[in-house]
């Protein structure tokens, strides 16, 4: 996990403010390394790898990818998704997440819950503690 | 996904209704098979298959198990977990999804849908939709 980091780009799909994190239960958000930026064109000025898109429009299983190291998985607002524009010019790395036919998307901490763990687990797990202990009892 | 449920056990960590269902985006409850149990031994007793306990406090990682057709996975309440009576008979089936190491515990939606985003890849996610389509363009 070192070096993973949340970019924002604006305009944002929330606020950022106390209330929100609070009811959203995120608790570890001063935690974060969070850079913001005020465009698609900026972020990609201002950063270099492999660009993955997670979209509901896309034809490739997002597990079918071998994530390389610094990889950026790119969500959209959960309203709208990423910019068809930006889709179209990107079909090998617009990755989609295999649901049922009727469901119009996973929600947006759901989805990227899955696809970062789906990373994690593809690097297993780096910096992350795997074992974790009973309180009244303990394990044999 | 066929056969896929829904299991909730009383006593609930969250009140089932119309409201709160609504803000948390649940568009397509009405579409879960859900059955309701009045505690574990009622669950126990109806249900037969491999039960999966999802725990912070596991000892084995979530992703290193391949999971069996008829396999139940188990969550606890957000603010409890699974009562460590249950998990201390169960050791080898006690789940951890590797988090870092001061974080307390992924929310229970996300454990859920990274839980449940393993046993569907592992599986080739069945009945599942791979593909979108994009809206104002066509893929090539």
């Amino acid at each position: 996990m070192t070096g993973a980091k949340l970019h924002l780009v604006r305009p944002l799909g929330f606020e950022v403010t106390d209330k929100n994190l609070k009811r959203a239960g995120l608790d570890y958000w001063n935690e974060l390394d969070i850079t913001y930026y005020d465009g698609l064109a900026d972020f990609f000025s201002r950063n270099s790898g492999s660009f993955y898109y997670f979209t509901t429009k896309g034809k490739n299983t997002y597990s079918d990818i071998s994530f390389p190291d610094n990889s950026y998985l790119l969500f959209g607002r959960e309203d709208a998704g990423l910019p068809e524009s930006l889709l179209v010019k990107n079909p090998d790395t617009c990755l989609r997440i295999p649901m049922r036919p009727r469901l119009r998307s996973l929600n947006l901490s759901n989805s990227v819950a899955i696809a970062v763990y789906e990373v994690l687990r593809q690097w297993d797990f780096p910096e992350l503690a795997a074992e974790g202990q009973l309180t009244k009892y303990t394990w044999e």
